[in-house]
């Protein structure tokens, strides 16, 4: 009981090793710098940078830094037995898992900004980290720099957490908001944040929302206390919302955003899911645009809860690392490491997403002719989908838009329902189908 | 150096202590019998509520309880030796203080949810707690069930906190709210809101802005690292909020909110305040109606962060408590109590409100006569104040509304032009005067 006992403070100052000196490692790095004084107040101790590893020495960094602290070899951060916290600021599985492995090996605390490894290796470091009694924390993996996963852990711990909702991909909001703002498309607005580095040049990992993925995994593995495997939940990113969608969807009095989710159904299930959304325009997220992120929670005693927050950047996940730093300097004075480890107690399965009961949004494209419309909800109905709203709009000539709005409907019957659509002769294309969120 | 090895926990259960059974208390009581299993799997050790003090053991309660737990002696809590934590779940200072000072002294933790104690008696209960390596939590003393104490404390704490800016009291945002959407009055609204329970008989430490006071002078003191005097936090309430003031903020692009404020000025001079103020309609604090609180942070590194939620009831304010027990379980377990205590380093005097500077508006009533403007603006003029809109709206016969928005200027400036217009033949009278924050 306690490994606290065992372990107590007898150094007289804590050395820090940092792996990466990229967006993230520079804004944890200024920020050390800069509150030095104030940060060594409050944790009661002396704060050292003792080594950093990067790819390349004499690269320029957006922070001075004393060049003799800089190595290529990371092994000199990871096997440094001086070292007491080793902050791993690479990002990706691979080498970043292995080293962090060897650092818990070597009786490293790990904080971390990593949500990849986290999402996917998350179990296994976890595991390491809590039968060596060592802190492993990860605030900075989502969210940027607002705290969430502490509060989970901490504050909110008492509740029976039944919803997490989410914008927690800066990209793609940046991207819907200005599609929204503008009347824009898709591929036009990815160029322009391309271009002003708003986004990636690879951007896959942030529009086929694999980020927000990741990041919806870990707050569910918190919020449910259950092993996530990240395959398991689905996916579906932004490159099919057109302009006319978020037209539509302002009509009918909606945004459209890209949602983590991670809900309980009345029967005990776990949903976890990423997709683009139709969010009431009176919804507490909905307000949420640009590179902001917000988060939301529902808990049995606390109610509805929201954080909001930029969602990236330097400064913003430098605070993020650097609050779980003070966290594991606190733990090391007081010997009480290891003190919040793993909490996925169970490996239940997730739901599958043609399970999933929501509302939903189509619009498709069809002959301006009699009898239209009766076919088209004859199939409906004959999936026991029930019709709450449709609006036709002229287009062009003889062919109409025609906008659905769903009562509550499996996944799966809407996708049988629309096969069946697609094929009759009056309908020229289903052109999108989302789901639509309270 | 690390109490901790001194306490390393040798029991096999947390007995919990509890001082008070009415909102705040069932909402404790019931979130740790329903989640308990859940609780204690996140602790690692098994909880038990040990003894309950009320007023009056058979009173109908919320909750369902073992009557043979309730006392009518708060001794009995405070000074059982088998019990680990109290609850101070009371409010006011006193005989709170007594019975928190006096389990200090018995070597128990505490949590507490309350405001005015911490407010006004913090400074020695936390000292007190540090010279005995014990923990004081009070996350339930601000912002309900939002975490924002323990996130001020530590995923935030590496920041600079530049600004710290809420709406934290939920029975004022409901009645300004109601003002807004209705168009009423405020006497009309605050006797409906008492008449269904959401105000209480005597509303004064809500509607006169003293419960924001507590609340606003525990952030900063956290925000700031100093000790706040809570005395020279200056207050206004929002009694003298009328109709009008609410339109014209509607018209100008405002809503009026009752805001707690603390703010580092650029020549590091430190805010603290409350007082109702027009707040643009697009600022992320401007969507908060009803009884939600929402509070927003800016620090050095990680810009701009939002925590929104319930801000008072019974399930909220537990679910904070239950989170600090939890916390305290913790340190229990690792011998790491006291972890994070006090952190008022500094005791620097705040502004005093005259030096405060801010945009202001000001709505009066003059005579419909020629050279009425000049006369005033010319007052104005003379203390140096910067007119940056002015609105005339004929209101009935020979009087007009003028409605002044002013660029930035100090409070002493504004109160002492406004002396010299009110004595102006043509001033009628100066119906409000109400800062502008951005």
């Amino acid at each position: 009981m306690g490994a606290g006992a065992e372990q107590a403070w007898n150094k007289n100052k804590i050395e820090i090793g940092i792996l990466g000196l990229g967006v993230v490692g520079s804004g944890t790095v200024a920020l050390l710098q800069r509150n030095r004084a104030e940060i060594e107040r409050k944790i009661g101790l002396p704060l050292h940078i003792k080594r950093i590893a990067v790819r390349d020495v004499d690269k320029n960094r957006a922070v001075e830094i004393d060049h003799s602290l800089l190595t290529t070899n990371a092994f000199e951060v990871i096997d440094d037995p001086e070292i007491d916290i080793v902050c791993e600021l690479i990002g990706g599985v691979d080498p970043a898992k292995s080293y962090v492995l060897r650092a818990l090996r070597n009786g490293k605390q790990i904080v971390t900004a990593n949500k990849e490894m986290m999402a996917k290796e998350g179990s296994e470091l976890m595991e390491q980290a809590a039968s060596k009694h060592l802190d492993l924390q990860f605030e900075g993996s989502v969210g940027g720099g607002i705290p969430i996963i502490q509060p989970m852990k901490n504050a909110l711990a008492g509740n029976r957490i039944l919803e997490v909702i989410g914008i927690i991909n800066g990209t793609t909001n940046y991207i819907l908001s200005k599609m929204t703002r503008e009347r824009a498309e898709f591929l036009d607005v990815l160029k322009e944040a391309q271009d002003h580095g708003y986004a990636e040049v690879d951007a896959t990992s942030d529009v086929e929302g694999f980020d927000a993925q990741y990041k919806i995994a870990i707050l569910a593995s918190i919020a449910f206390t259950n092993r996530i495997n990240v395959a398991d939940v689905s996916v579906e990113g932004i490159t099919r919302i057109a302009a006319p969608d978020i037209q539509y969807a302002d009509e009918l009095g909606y945004v459209i955003k890209l949602l983590g989710i991670a809900k309980r159904t009345a029967d005990d299930r776990m949903q976890v899911r990423v997709h683009p959304a139709l969010l009431p325009k009176n919804h507490p997220l909905a307000a949420t645009n640009d590179v902001y992120n917000a988060i939301m929670i529902k808990g049995d005693s606390v109610g509805d809860v929201m954080f909001y927050g930029r969602g990236a950047g330097s400064g913003p996940t430098g605070s993020a690392v650097v609050g779980d730093i003070m966290d594991v300097c606190r733990n090391l004075r007081f010997g009480s490491t290891g003190r919040i480890s793993c909490t996925c107690f169970d490996s239940k399965p997730i739901m599958a997403i043609e399970d999933v009961v929501s509302r939903h949004y189509i619009r498709m494209v069809v002959q301006d002719k009699p009898r239209v419309l009766s076919a088209i909800s004859g199939v409906f109905g004959d999936f026991d989908i029930n019709i709450e709203s449709m609006v036709q709009k002229t287009v062009q000539g003889k062919q109409t838009d025609i906008i659905w709005l769903m009562h509550e409907a499996p996944s799966k019957s809407i996708s049988e329902a629309l096969k069946v659509i697609k094929n009759l002769d009056v309908v020229v294309e289903v052109s999108n189908w989302l789901r639509v969120e309270e």
